[in-house]
């Protein structure tokens, strides 16, 4: 038999992402109950995650999904036979904290999954969702080659762009962010402009806003709150493809009018946000306005859980607001949706608050090189 | 978007397999829940059991196992740490019937981890086992390259051989065995013979008999009971090796006395054998006398699912009796253990019951060639 001691030949960065994941984002100890989940390619950092955790004395559930096997139930049910996973929402509710790895071997796996199912499901599923949100969990990538193609690079830069963005220091990052924080905390309303066709208002008064560092994301890197949704005034065009059901759905426009989404439109797959916004009651309003800030993430990679954090962009999710972003005083937007939807702010853009400017192009009030009027 | 009908393109031996599994074995009908794992070989079963599970309007939870970072964790946490995954407990308790698929990469990944390890977790986790025998379960084994390489057969060879052995008429097998079932009921002394090695005698009285046809393993193809425990009486050559903890015991020599193993020997891993017997109280008496009778099963292959189901062996389990094998009036011997090992009949073997030969090198006297004293 050969020693206990770790495994060293394993990539070290791929060790740095499970100590930021076990450590600095679920702060997992002793007697913790963990659920480690993700996908076959993402195997060697459920490995490196499973040792960490028993390093620590916690107790583990560690399994792989099968979206092919998911797909395939998805296409054989009948839409009224789908039900809540009560073996899914028994386990959830036994975790403390959950450890979330996505890397899939076909990120399209689902695209012929019927729209109107996965609808289904996640309206059913969603007292598992809910459970969720009350532990400490954290939701993280593997670069896996399916990721690199879609982000259109090699999977060795792909390898380095992830771990660029993921394995660095957290601390930092949560000071520079805590500035806008800051300017966010106590304002009331947010207005965000880009070229003709982002024009857009919200009040955002009351609610909490959350400075993104080590916590449910894994990259994090942007700061978020929730708006009054009912306060939603104007038009965006959101000029970064939107990911959705396993389809992209280009060039989405929105029109809100007392907070709800009064008009949509789409350049490709129209349909997969009509289902979207037509899931329940809260599906047509906005559950989050997030600012990305980590500049780390350079490139767009047809990936939510990094497009959102990139620089320069802003995004707005449609559904759901989280209940740590929403103020006591305030009303929650509920809904089985939560899907983000970016605006690139790179070019002939702003964001004010409160009537005063405090984005430009991309560059923030408290950075370098920031202009007012640029 | 594709029709939503079945795959098709998939190894029709695979869905045959599906089918007997979610229908002869779990019967799985609308509404259920039911717990689909396996591990990431076994994949293209997972798909073909998760779509007829759909088709059947049941809620599935398809996960795949990882024993790497399952060995990981082990090798890292302290053994006082070990404890029970409530997570799991509680998703086995929401369930209606369990598929679990064999399938590994590697066998023997496991092989490196301490067998005290292996012993608390199992101990631990007890109450899962509980629960799991209270509901529809099926155990399977997918036709794996480890398996074939373990069975020193080709894949493709090796896949045959599993797929005789499990998609076949089991109304016919039921039926055949029944006349075994017959036999043993209502019996009291079985007396079990071979070579020189082999003479152990125990009481069944009063215990029930089970015709394993498509039941809780597939393949099937055994008729078993429970002994009475304490009566198990003389001792045991194990001519077939046993797989314990990922690694093979050979040679193992049991001595009974009032029921207990008194004396015991391995000519290879004997600790292995020890760690075993040294689990709890029951792990010391015998669980299961089983009788091999599945005639597509023609060789060892290092795999007790098939192996105990051989025909002209006869297999005893150390530890835990299943329930529904113990008769109300008699104690069941209780133990976080249960291995099967298995005793070559074919030649100078004999069975007796109550003094009658029913068995002889492997021929029963309902069948065709049965010579008592041959």
């Amino acid at each position: 038999m050969g020693s206990l001691a770790r495994q060293v030949c394993m990539d070290s960065r791929i060790r740095e992402q499970a100590d930021v994941l076990v450590e600095q984002c679920a702060e997992i100890g002793e007697g913790d109950n963990v659920i480690v989940s993700g996908e076959p390619p993402s195997e060697d950092l459920l490995v490196a995650v499973a040792e960490r955790c028993g390093e620590l004395g916690a107790t583990v559930d560690v399994s792989m999904g099968s979206d092919r096997a998911h797909r395939a139930y998805m296409r054989a049910v009948d839409t009224d036979d789908i039900e809540l996973n009560e073996m899914g929402l028994a386990k959830v509710t036994e975790a403390d904290a959950m450890i979330n790895v996505r890397g899939q071997r076909n990120m399209t796996e689902t695209s012929d999954v019927p729209p109107e199912k996965t609808q289904k499901r996640r309206a059913e599923n969603k007292p598992i969702q809910q459970q969720v949100m009350d532990k400490r969990w954290v939701l993280t990538q593997f670069p896996t080659p399916s990721g690199a193609q879609k982000a259109e690079m090699s999977t060795d830069a792909y390898e380095e762009f992830v771990w660029s963005a993921i394995n660095k220091d957290w601390d930092a990052v949560r000071e520079h962010q805590a500035q806008l924080v800051d300017i966010l905390e106590d304002a009331d309303e947010v207005h965000i402009k880009s070229g003709d066709t982002t024009d857009i208002r919200m009040s955002i008064a009351g609610n909490v806003v959350k400075n993104d560092a080590a916590e449910h994301n894994m990259p994090g890197g942007e700061v978020f709150t929730a708006p009054r949704h009912e306060t939603v005034e104007g038009e965006v065009l959101f000029d970064k493809p939107v990911m959705a059901q396993g389809r992209e759905v280009n060039g989405a426009r929105l029109v809100f009018e007392d907070g709800k989404v009064v008009e949509h439109s789409a350049e490709k797959n129209e349909e997969v946000l009509t289902s979207l916004l037509d899931t329940d009651d809260g599906s047509r309003y906005l559950g989050e306005l997030g600012i990305g800030m980590n500049r780390d993430i350079d490139r767009f990679t047809y990936n939510m859980l990094f497009d959102e954090k990139m620089g320069d962009t802003v995004h707005l999710a449609i559904g759901m607001a989280y209940e740590d972003t929403v103020g006591e005083e305030n009303e929650r937007n509920d809904s089985a949706v939560h899907t983000d939807m970016i605006v690139d702010m790179s070019e002939e853009s702003y964001i004010e608050v409160d009537g005063e400017t405090i984005q430009r192009n991309g560059t923030f009030v408290f950075e370098e090189g920031f202009d007012p009027e640029a």
